[in-house]
């Protein structure tokens, strides 16, 4: 869990992290959150500060409207009014989001997207999801599902994905699959990262598995611009931090396919880990001037 | 061109149709619509009604904000400043919009989705376009371009489109796509009709060109609804046409593919030819709502 106290001029003022402890169950996790963000708020007070709302994100299906963690995969949320929870426990107005969401609202309003109405944040870690955001506004869909850019169609009849159905961008493109589909072709074990490395060290395998994955990945934002016009392209996530060996072949990529399309900006996110939290701290903020 | 007289309660008063005379270029189609609006204007008054705004919807690259015609192939449309040229013509306020996004709105306010917030239309023709309603506003993207669905990658190293990409949706299942393919395969001339009428009758090679129709439209249908979460999807155009014959197959496809996704209404347009009319009077209301 990644916790700070953030200030209404976006500053963040300190910053704690605590073991999340999913095997412990979600009523256990609950607990947690409840306390670390009681923590934090005694911690303000002790530092002279005056807490005035509180954001929570976490991951799934997030009912945002209702305050609910409708369901997660990872933790076990089933209908958690989270928000009500944490509110009655603080005593502070609260507001709960989606974790990829409030990141995406963070790039947009404030980090790599700052300037741009129509961003696609796209984070690539062990899955891939993305948030569209119109005016600092992100769309989470008529149920709290939207986003599920891993879940895209690049390679029909490809490798079968974790959600059922073979083809998924996230079977090519993530950073997980990456790691996979390398040991699977040459039998030994390498995360995203080595074989990223090892691609710049001149390895065929390397080199190969690390081009299908820019491929594919090029062909999912491709569809992606093609349904949503958007003028800002920001990714994050584990594997954007290759830097300009995602960057320079995807850039490639894109303009390859790229025909009517206007070409969006390209970017890299710019808030790294500090993402979550302010985006956090703006869905709180928001809820202020909404109620 | 499809144009009518709409009262404020939604009520279609009076329609007309004329050529647009594409062939003759964009200047004239210009003077034309001027003229057939004035013409519009002069029968309300006629008939004793008093026009208090005027909505335009074309095809094309649409700035909607600055009223702006930016670009369009069948017409020729080269940043026409529209909205102003008639507003100037007809001295009553007038929006202008995009043929399809304008659809869109009146099927999800007034028509097949008036009781969703979240709404995919549709239109499957010649080409296949969409647009995405939230909360009855219809997304343009950055750049007018948004709800390229027909140009969504379904079959990598599949037919070239017109785009100059290879396996975009529209390749395989619009109707022009299910025409051409099954004069390919056969020899013999057909159009999307004629490809139903056969598979009904049992033909088997139309039963092999429908049915990958289908499974590339549930493809691509997958793919919006993994990114947009919606809970309708309305299909419109002249494919839609063929009802039972596309949306058995087609509700069938769907329910094997979705897995973790919310399964959406799939529901046929409901307003037919008038959905445009209409949906250039809403956009004509919203501009009187919002000056």
């Amino acid at each position: 869990m990644k916790c700070a106290l953030v200030g209404i001029d976006g500053r963040v003022r300190h910053v704690e992290r605590h073991a999340t402890g999913a095997e412990r169950g979600a009523p256990a996790v609950v607990a947690t959150i409840l306390d670390v963000a009681d923590g934090l708020a005694g911690k303000a007070y002790a530092d002279g500060l005056r807490p005035v709302a509180c954001g929570v994100a976490v991951p799934g299906v997030i009912d945002e409207a209702a305050g609910v963690a409708v369901w997660s995969g990872n933790i076990g949320f089933r209908d958690v009014p989270l928000r009500d929870l944490v509110a009655a426990r603080l005593g502070v107005p609260t507001a709960l989001g989606h974790d990829v969401r409030v990141g995406a609202l963070a790039e947009a309003r404030l980090g790599a997207a700052r300037s741009s109405r129509h961003v696609l944040f796209v984070a690539i870690g062990t899955g891939i999801a993305a948030s569209h955001v119109v005016d600092g506004a992100a769309f989470a869909g008529a149920h709290g599902a939207a986003g599920e850019f891993g879940h895209i169609l690049v390679r029909p009849g490809g490798p079968r994905c974790g959600c059922g159905r073979p083809g998924c961008l996230e079977t090519v493109a993530s950073a997980a699959a990456v790691g996979r589909r390398y040991t699977e072709l040459t039998g030994n074990p390498a995360d995203a990262a080595e074989v990223v490395a090892r691609m710049r060290a001149g390895e065929a395998a390397a080199g190969q598995i690390w081009q299908e994955a820019v491929e594919a990945l090029a062909d999912g934002l491709v569809t992606a611009q093609s349904l949503l016009d958007v003028d800002t392209i920001v990714l994050g996530g584990g594997l954007a931090r290759a830097g300009a060996d995602l960057f320079d072949p995807l850039h490639a990529a894109l303009r390859e396919r790229m025909t009517f399309h206007r070409e969006p900006r390209l970017v890299p996110a710019a808030l790294g880990d500090e993402a979550g939290c302010l985006g956090a701290a703006l869905i709180a903020l928001d809820s202020l001037e909404s109620s």
